[in-house]
């Protein structure tokens, strides 16, 4: 975001209004959010820059900023009713303080802060370290990833503000797959992902071919000895976490919500169970009634990706994205990261898809195999004795002994 | 909570019943406790005491305690149907047991336990320890916070123990802000907030103007090698934490659950959105039909905090809460941090509100303005090439790299 | 699961297809699985083997798996159409890679995820370290449990895959205690329990009895400076932990998911509060007209274990599962940890209830009791004034001091 210097001041302009955001391919959401855009522009300073920001209000209602995470002057922290007084509409605020902490934060309203926040109102703050901190790295990759989510009835364009649980489209950025970019990394980059949580509950994150270690979150950088590898990270609501990792595996790997709904799109979640159900016959009859007449999902979900079922107007399809395969049959939270060892210098662009090398992808097979153990035999597990159900459902593992 | 020596025994007198609790200002609610009040009295002991419990009951339907966290003799471990008989109506029965570790715990039935614990029925333990121990900080103030939550439809008193997900009334120790009081401290005090999740979903508890780190679990305090900085810690349920801050920041601090709902409270979550409709005019018509006739939230819910709307009897009103700046617009988990640098000795009464130092507080502003960054012009975004889009959404900021 | 090695490679086959599972007494459930069960065989292998998996789709729809956690060749990660093509119905095709890291890992298909993880397809895989590793300890017992969830309306046998959050049925490897075989332990064994999460929300597994630490995720081993001891640790979707104990306190110790609605079986959330609703009388007259008519919940739900009302066919009552000392009123999540000195040598078969040495369970008292702490009034606590309320709802304890 650009700033200028007014004094010893780096100074910002953020507008908070209404903005039309294209969620993904083919829909657009009436959010409200600050300069045109939800999420805000990301601020970008460094540790010890001192900080003015002017926030003019042209919502329809009085709003407030809160800087979370910020060490500042309580009068600053933003909490309208407590810290300040409301900023109404038309008029402009000044917030000022020093960016005393190098790390990852949010800006988001705190009035209203439900319905604010539920319009997709907040922004990415990075406060980049002064001096070198052995806790924090140097890398070659810094993205910044703000987890939102909506509630958006199928063929509407306005968030539904009082949703608590049940929401249908699962955002980065108020973004949704497949109108996500791809992370792309030069083979055995170090890279950081910065992720924020806004939602209403947790979302596990989870990235393919790689283990991460949490290298800091809003509070400060996470001490070495502390760090766990992992494969998913838990990100609780007003949460932010620092993920780096080398990329060290070449190829299109899977980064997603390990949240099976939140890698889909919009559904409805209340749709009966189809499975084992025959419809063949059935649906051509009551199509000469109902021309678009459809049953979902009898033999699963995957047909949905092929199916020609009319949508309406404004609405994302569930689980779309194609890959140099078909479709990867996913939505919303997910993306891609591209590692890639013969990027050109500096280019960082969307490689395209990954060309696996020989003998290194899953193919089909026609020849002699193994033994299959079949521990239950289906259709008559719940005649089985018990004893044998017991002992089977913890598969005790032969446990680790070491010499002496 | 008061206790008798016996020999060498502390005892302590748990009376199982129901109580009316004033949840907030002109709310109570039918619940279940100990003594009286929900949760029960704190039970304080110190590392090595021996403790005798005397539990009556007097609820019409029977009962146990589950000491958790405690190490103890598996027959005292509380289980009804597994370590013991459940204690049935007008019975009184012991449990007996060595306090052998220090820290944070919990006590609750384990006997219809679902139903017990949505009517309110815990309570915290204290164990301080007997001698210094290196993970184990001193501390000048020592506050216990016990997540609950309710279902009680407006206008009524009983909770719904049914409710598995769609709670409406999120509490801290049975109570909802504005009725919770503030944590007060001297400026540089070490705090200690102990906090346990008795409901159904993680609670992310953040703490505005401080970093804090996590010092003990309900299994014992944390190595300090392994702790990180955090401003928003996540508490499972079933899960004790206890944070550990220095005061440095003088002001009122907003502390409370992240998710934005549960720092309102009573509600309808499914209120279909009316952001962007004008009612302007047929409101009034109606008003003339239906006298009470009210419109929610056309622009945003704001108004809500100023709208005379009648509520049911017995019904918290929404993001109520009033500040020194006009409502803060808060309701539910939140309550305020207080720190002062000149409160009288051993005075940690609450303080008023803080009084802002000149020029440290967010003021309106009527001067010129920086440039202003749309990336993404409102009403045109869905018109944008999707090149241009792809780039926005994810902000990769300027990696860190450092010499040599 | 049995393999067969040919040349450098150990082969195994996974055949995906429609199983029978008994969830649990009396209820059979239509799933998807492998090799005739849900979860699939546990794959167990030692660190730099070189593995061969034949995948042969029996299913209706097209399929593929991910090998959650593993480093592999990107090609064989599993993710259809971004990774390789799907697997058509009737086909078999091969995934080869390295066991290169030891530790806790999934396997489930990345194709129609959402679909064919609520189907209940998902496995276990545990790689044993080649050499002693500073991270990884022997251990004498190591079990593993896949955390799943089903939404089956009752008297049906089919989950309902479109459910985002309000499932009813809570499993640990597709099995509903009472229909859990407990981890049995010898006094003073090592115990590691494996967990991994392929719900849609957080699991909080608490284990009385003892404090665990978690020694390892399904990215590696944790520092050993870095673990917390724990009495309930949160695992998010799509997470492994490896939790490791010393079975230093013997008895029978509940082991549960903290979230009460998850350690009850079949129900419906949304059945309305009777709790303080007098119906005698009225039930007996209603049953005159409707023989089976029952009013739930009264005097709390203990009742339920109790009743006699007819349940609807492949149905599991709630809050079943008997103890020793009547019904344990748990279902669901829950099983225990069963810890005995006088174990025969390597039998680890379940040694029955535990008995309780003299002087060490809870007892009924008839004797005088210490003095009632009531902080307050149970009926007038509304008309409290509030000084009073607010000093009672935070209980702030005397504060730790060490001298000097």
């Amino acid at each position: 975001m650009p700033f200028r210097m007014n004094g010893e001041y780096k100074e910002f302009h953020l507008v908070a209004e209404p903005v039309v955001r294209e969620l993904g391919p083919g829909m657009a959401a009436n959010l409200w959010g600050y300069n045109g855009q939800s999420p805000g522009p990301t601020i970008e300073v460094v540790e010890g820059d001192k900080i003015r920001i002017f926030l003019t209000n042209k919502l329809p209602e009085h709003t407030s900023i809160h800087w979370h995470g910020q060490r500042l002057p309580n009068g600053m922290d933003g909490v309208a009713g407590l810290n300040q007084v409301a900023v109404h509409p038309g008029k402009t605020f000044v917030y000022e303080f020093e960016a005393k902490r190098p790390g990852t934060f949010m800006y988001h309203p705190h009035a209203d802060e439900m319905t604010q926040m539920a319009m997709g109102m907040m922004g990415f703050w990075v406060t980049h370290p002064k001096n070198e901190h052995p806790w924090i790295s140097a890398v070659d990759r810094d993205y910044c990833i703000l987890l939102n989510a909506f509630d958006i009835v199928p063929g509407s364009e306005t968030p539904n503000i009082m949703t608590m649980l049940d929401f249908n489209l699962w955002a980065w950025n108020s973004r949704i797959f497949p109108g996500i970019a791809p992370l792309v990394a030069r083979k055995n980059d170090r890279v950081r992902v910065r992720v924020g949580n806004l939602t209403m509950t947790n979302h596990p994150i989870h990235v393919h071919g790689i283990e991460f270690e949490v290298t800091g979150t809003d509070g400060g950088p996470t001490r070495p000895e502390s760090r766990w590898k992992e494969v998913t990270t838990d990100i609780a609501v007003g949460q932010m976490r620092q993920i780096e990792f080398l990329a060290e595996e070449e190829g299109d790997w899977a980064m997603h919500c390990h949240k099976s709904h939140h890698s889909m799109n919009a559904m409805g979640h209340d749709v009966p169970t189809m499975i084992g159900v025959d419809h063949r016959g059935i649906t051509e009859k009551i199509r000469k009634l109902v021309p678009d007449y459809m049953v979902m999902g009898e033999r699963g979900m995957a047909d949905m990706t092929e199916m020609t079922m009319p949508l309406p107007d404004n609405t994302l399809p569930m689980m779309t994205g194609d890959g140099p395969y078909g479709s990867v049959e996913m939505g919303g939270m997910f993306s891609m990261l591209k590692v890639r060892a013969d990027l050109a210098p500096d280019d960082y662009s969307d490689p395209g898809w990954y060309k696996h090398p020989e003998g290194h992808q899953a193919y089909e097979y026609n020849g002699d195999l193994p033994e299959l153990s079949r521990q239950l035999t289906p259709g008559n597990s719940l005649m089985a004795p018990k004893s044998q159900l017991a002992s089977a459902h913890f598969k005790a593992v032969k446990p680790t002994r070491h010499k002496g």
